[in-house]
């Protein structure tokens, strides 16, 4: 997939060649690439070969690249530093910083459309990914969960509006990776549904894992902010509701992920392992 | 198309509203709508009734609109008013501008998808739409241009330069406008290529009139600069090649688009009346 990805980014020496080294930066800058993964693995619990869904899987990587991207610009969380490496825009300014995330976000969309020359893919599944990756990332989807969270900064919220917007800002992605997958290997509705359960289990269960870590990483370190979410008031699982109430809701939630695998037989076993790859972080 | 393009933003009392109603106050600003105007006009010439290619055109608005508002950003042009009115982030902030602009781009896509749904479309075309628009929005097209222009600011440039960023920052979008009604229509191979061309001159013949305008607007207010192109030292055409050189690639690009229009025959008749439109627009 790694092979993959840099050969779905624009040649580095096409102009504007500092454009196309700010994309390439933050790309390469690595992560567990989870939503190309749950791509391909929500495609073979379906049937169809990882090659099918290649590009489509990429591109959900641009896009959670380009969210990072933004997320961390002055504007937003202002952050120096993105797993260890300086941001995007104290490398390259913060002009190109926003461009080199306009274009992942464009760029995504022209692999998912030029999905459509893999072989076995139907052009209709092309559109319906287009149109269900569009709307997760949009104000119904990963950008309204960003703003919802900038604007609940700082104020108590419930475990109501909490979850809100974990579902949107990054449930919705990884709920939209595991129905790609499923839509370009022409899932049946049995099948698209029990998937779509999964995505939005796994999809709440990874942000209140991240919320966890934060916490449990803010506390190994005595007290010092180790991330912009404790060092800006962010709403958070554990909060909201304390930790062991999250961890209990991670516990649940793994279960809801589980089920919901299990419905599509062995050929859910890996889905079934990822999630409890997600949970196994806190461990 | 103005009720279309209302009837297609998320509702405003959906959460988060704060970021809807910065979504909906860009695209309420105003403007020509070409880039829609020009979808469906190319639809039509092609035999193709305006309905059926609705979604995609006011998709093409919406990333016309996220693009205005990055622009104006203090990273980018830092400009206070659009169009007479205060810019997004002088209303919202930076940070609500910042994601109704990536709301707006994904919004987008989430349209073009959906225009599958329309009567007459084939879900084939659908996937390529994806695909052009994805790339005319991205590095390899408008964001690329941007990108460029910020690169250039300051410097000189050669008069190959200032061509190769307008036809990126401004006629990627237009010639894509032009070609997604033409393949939503299902437009043969002959009408599709001389549609590509008539975009490509347009496009350029777009950018070379805002910049006469920007000129001349600056002469009009006695030496005033009235927008960022004129205060930030960008490359433009008159600044490269002087005002009668650029006044005269003007009119060969609208023969060059007249041309092209007149080999629809009849049904290119809109599509040459625009290209007159944008030239007029200088007289």
């Amino acid at each position: 997939m790694e092979r993959a990805l840099e050969g779905f980014l624009p040649a580095e020496d096409l102009p504007p060649a500092r454009l196309h080294a700010a994309m390439a930066y933050s790309v390469r800058a690595g992560g567990k690439r989870i939503r190309p993964i749950l791509v391909i693995a929500a495609a073979e619990a379906c049937g169809a070969p990882a090659a099918r869904v290649m590009p489509t899987a990429c591109a959900l990587e641009l896009i959670h690249t380009y969210s990072l991207i933004h997320d961390d610009l002055p504007c937003m969380d202002d952050d120096d530093l993105r797993r260890g490496k300086p941001t995007n825009h104290k490398v390259f300014g913060e002009t190109l910083a926003v461009l080199a995330g306009d274009a992942l976000l464009a760029h995504a969309f022209a692999l998912i459309g030029g999905n459509a020359r893999e072989e076995g893919v139907g052009p209709g599944a092309v559109a319906e990914v287009a149109r269900l990756v569009g709307e997760a990332a949009s104000s119904l989807g990963m950008a309204g969960g960003q703003a919802a969270d900038w604007l609940a900064e700082g104020r108590e919220v419930t475990e109501e509006e909490v979850t809100f917007i974990h579902r949107m800002k990054t449930g919705a992605l990884i709920r939209a990776s595991v129905l790609s997958g499923a839509v370009l290997a022409g899932a049946a509705p049995g099948p698209r549904a029990a998937l779509s359960r999964y995505g939005e289990s796994l999809g709440l269960l990874f942000q209140i894992v991240d919320d966890i870590l934060n916490v449990e990483g803010s506390a190994a370190a005595m007290g010092k902010a180790t991330g912009s979410d404790a060092r800006r008031r962010k709403a958070t699982f554990p909060s909201v509701v304390g930790l062991p109430a999250a961890k209990a809701r991670a516990e649940r939630l793994l279960a809801e992920a589980r089920k919901a695998a299990a419905e599509l037989g062995n050929a859910g076993a890996t889905l079934g392992g990822l999630a409890e790859f997600v949970l196994a972080r806190t461990a």
